[in-house]
């Protein structure tokens, strides 16, 4: 058993998904690690992580869409909006969603479906680039 | 340090909730391990995990409604419809829930609440079997 | 590699969050780990976890409000309430955020980002002494 941890920086258009998946791997590969599992950890509170379907675009624009009609900006309820209208909202989707994802790995590959991809959300409505810290472990 | 992985089926009826934490304990045993966690990783975009009350059904039934009102199959705004009008609610409904869930275990038994039990969540109308993989690491 | 579990009792106001990141730390000194990833497992059905900024008390405090309009005590299809018309929404606030949390760490440090904080979230009415589990795994 051993533990290869790799920090990288992932960058979403605004209020939008990116794939990483293809960063996990490439990090899979240098660890040299066979069987385990990796935890992703986005390590800010106004983005997220989400393991989405990665073949039709269309199922992750309906996905955005519809968690900003679920948190919409202009909640008269919101005090904490010293960074503009799409802060609040920000903090609560990530809530609503994932901070961290661990993905199991056999034979040097990730153990992840024919449709799934890892995706970074970014919350805010300007882009950002995100800290995404990958730690595997496995032997 | 040792890790065992293993895969299972899980089949839950349509838009419902399955209980499969004995598949969970059964391969903590056959694995031989006594300290550590295991890592319950779902592969699919339109089911989900999560960990809930078990001892009185309606607790589910009332999680599984109140999530069916908050994601309905009949929103206008959808556009990824072509596998029918429970396609796009299926994918939301899993981000807004888990696709992994990792449990601690000692003495070689899984360290769960009294009422916490590890169910797969179909959100499809139709029964899916479903693919989970479960990775144990520890000592 | 080597594991190292802990049991700790968190206790948050009711329908609040509590930070309990140095708990996590502490254990983290204890264990004497200095690479790899620990285990917040939140032993309950009625409170979650969740990781939070942690400079402004408003951005929590927005956060409860909107979780408690998004789940309503009030509503008429709730059937599960015996246990008080806080009960089920407590589930289902609970399966719309997290029962686990991994965090890698380094050099043994947390890999948190700079706002992020851990919390029990309660989401009962009455303040309840909770049971974590926290489970590190590294080297």
């Amino acid at each position: 058993m051993a533990v290869y941890t790799k920090q990288i920086q992932v960058t979403a258009p605004g209020k939008s998904t990116k794939e990483f998946t293809h960063e996990i791997e490439t990090g899979l590969h240098e660890s040299g690690l066979k069987e385990g599992a990796v935890t992703v950890f986005c390590c800010h509170t106004s983005c997220s992580l989400v393991i989405m379907e990665n073949a039709d675009p269309s199922a992750r624009r309906d996905l955005e869409r519809f968690i900003d009609r679920l948190v919409p900006e202009d909640d008269p309820d919101f005090t904490h909006t010293y960074e503009g209208p799409d802060d609040m909202p920000s903090h609560i989707k990530m809530a609503l969603t994932r901070t961290a994802e661990v993905i199991p790995f056999v034979n040097g590959r990730l153990c992840l479906g024919t449709w799934q991809g890892v995706f970074l959300w970014e919350h805010r409505v300007r882009s950002h680039s995100r800290r995404i810290v990958l730690s595997y472990q496995g032997e």
